[in-house]
């Protein structure tokens, strides 16, 4: 099994309001395949989705019964402190919810963690010991 | 706020067993950055890390507690149908829960799911429309 990931699917409660979100708060543009049952974004070689929470269950033939944490987040790693604090501060005026304020943290980084609207966390971290080459990949 | 994902955390219950599952089941290297009390695995320009779960939503300040569906999924994308199968039967002989066997889904692609030892589910697709190139990339 080769050692990559294609689609990482967010389960979101109102589908517009996510792509909302994602367009306004994060500034990011949409593939034109999204269309009004799906959203897709293209990140660095792989795709983030956006599709309502039941019929993910559903895809998976699954209960989509659950609540709190979902035990999976998701790293934005930026190239310096400063850029942490900056978009921070962006998110913030846009009226995102920051659930951790940066701050350094034991590992010798500086971390700070953001909720979209369904709660799905996103780290927004600077980490000296792990290098991004000029496209942002690891 | 540049459209690009660094890290997939995944929360666990426990870093031995489930970093076994994803050397042993999906036969993926961790890298040596890796230590008894996180697991790092290269994917294409991301990381995936496995972290102790209440460690996880202790990081982000928020509570441990949840369970249930988690609400989201992660994709790994084949090149064709048969390498969709041969996957998961690979998979299936290893001892990895199926949650759905492979099937024609409507939107034209041919799908399955499995779960990891904390019910992260991993869909195992193929899908025509979604071309990869040589690494593997979207």
């Amino acid at each position: 099994m080769e050692q990559r990931l294609t689609i990482v699917g967010l389960g979101v409660s109102d589908l517009v309001t996510s792509t909302s979100f994602y367009e306004e708060a994060f500034g990011w543009k949409k593939l034109p395949s999204s269309n009004e049952s799906i959203t897709f974004f293209q990140l660095n070689g792989i795709l983030l989705s956006l599709y309502p929470r039941e019929k993910l269950a559903e895809d998976a033939t699954v209960s989509h019964e659950g609540s709190g944490f979902k035990g999976v987040t998701l790293a934005h790693n930026t190239r310096s402190e400063e850029e942490v604090d900056q978009l921070i501060n962006r998110l913030e005026s846009k009226g995102v919810t920051v659930v951790k304020r940066p701050e350094k943290v034991f590992w010798g980084g500086y971390s700070s963690y953001i909720a979209d609207p369904d709660g799905h966390l996103w780290e927004i971290a600077y980490n000296p010991y792990l290098p991004l080459d000029s496209k942002g990949n690891v």
